[in-house]
């Protein structure tokens, strides 16, 4: 296990806004991530975790900055973790287009030789990451969500490794990436033009269905006025009917006036803290 | 008046957040702003307004994008208005030092040459921009509050100028600007090096002090960790005696741990809405 270097700390509300960076061997460079730590947590005591997958383009700071998770993580005593979407750095690959390379993992690992010393965000998140947080952070449990392209990430770990993590929601997520344009684009780079009759599996609605029920419910955002959403890049519906499918409970909501941006998320957040809040009370 | 051209909106909890742009016949120079305008203001309710001032190097992105004002504005009912902090762009001078030039104007009317034609700050928001927002928006009446040399500007236009505002307040504001290094600096440049003893009619506690009490009470938010403070920028011990000495009733609160950034100014920034929007129920 790699040590942790403390980049920064800044005092906000009744906690630490931290970040981090790390040396990963998964990913081949240094990672960094940003965690609210409240008051509780600095103190010594166990505190339930939220992991927030970010989306396209994305770096810790988006969510750090727009979210606004920090006054309700500080009130109920919870820690937020925010890690990258992607390896970054001038010997990692890269695409012109935004939807591919850095900031556009897709949470896989790559199998395509430009790509796979670098690109292995899924195990990098699921062992290494997760590990890591856990043996730093004196964490009771962790709840995942995400928003776009990391929406489809925490619905995707969430369904796979259920034992590793207590609920999962997700905010405007992608439901169908192999579906969708971007993911096409994405899973071709990553995986090979020719591998695409098993891109699917990838593809969170698939998990979820090969998954069945694994949580009490889960909570699934989604603004009415997204234009990703009128273009049916996300594809709610999709994950909707596999959830009654497997009899996944699934609160589902749309909201009038709402698009895919950060004054989406911070409209919202809490409700999605609150979740995953209350599923680490009834866990104790 | 020139015209308003909406650049973007977002809706936002229960209301938007937009920005706007128009041609500055005092700056000579194009001008943004955004807006949070809450339900009630988009149903053509007349709403109290808060006008916030932004620090060095600050466009209105920073405020918007962290300060988390949106959820407080979104329950009261309140418009939160922020402009920028100078003119900007290719034509406009600038200088290397990040506290002199654009993104720090200090909210003055700049009188040397290079500066005169686009530096006239001061005009710019009580006269022009103040104009402009009370006859393109039903708005009840106007608080002033900014963060550090806007925090200067707030303090310096709500006592120079009492009849347009409600109430005043102020996060970690400059109180002394002609004698710290930057304000120093930055009026060389504007008003001239021989010019020195004229600065002080600039300062905040000096109109505060011209002024008298003009206000039930303003409130002074200071982070006890800000180095700023702690290196002797910002003075709020000056501010808060001329305060006695005038009986001009301040609230004037240290908090321990909290440094300059927008991790402080979130942390405290509903204390400041609802001080604001106190002020203007009461005015009613």
């Amino acid at each position: 296990m790699s040590a942790l270097t403390l980049q920064t700390k800044n005092r906000c509300f009744n906690g630490e806004q931290r970040y981090y960076s790390h040396q990963s061997s998964v990913t081949n460079t240094e990672m960094s991530f940003s965690i609210y730590l409240p008051d509780e947590a600095l103190a010594g005591q166990t505190c339930p975790a939220l992991l927030y997958l970010s989306g396209l383009t994305c770096s810790p700071d988006n969510v750090t900055h727009k979210a606004h998770f920090q006054q309700k993580c500080s009130e109920l005593g919870m820690i937020f973790i925010a890690p990258d979407t992607s390896p970054k750095g001038e010997s990692v690959p890269n695409d012109e287009r935004y939807f591919v390379g850095q900031g556009a993992s897709y949470y896989v690992n790559a199998t395509e030789d430009k790509w796979s010393k670098h690109f292995n965000m899924h195990s990098y998140i699921i062992d290494e990451f997760y590990e890591l947080i856990r043996s730093q952070f004196a964490i009771s449990s962790v709840g995942i969500t995400g928003h776009s392209m990391g929406g489809h990430g925490a619905l995707m770990f969430g369904f796979k490794y259920p034992s590793k993590f207590i609920s999962v929601s997700a905010i405007a997520p992608v439901c169908v990436a192999s579906e969708s344009d971007w993911g096409r684009a994405a899973f071709s780079e990553y995986f090979g033009a020719e591998s695409e009759q098993t891109w699917a599996q990838f593809d969170a609605v698939n998990i979820v269905e090969k998954a069945g029920k694994q949580y009490p419910f889960i909570l699934v955002d989604q603004g009415a006025a997204d234009d990703f959403y009128v273009d049916g890049y996300l594809r709610p519906e999709a994950l909707q009917k596999v959830c009654q499918q497997v009899e996944q409970p699934l609160t589902l909501r749309y909201h009038a006036g709402f698009d895919h941006s950060y004054y989406f998320i911070q409209s919202i957040i809490n409700d999605h803290i609150e979740h995953h809040y209350n599923a680490a009370l009834t866990a104790i």
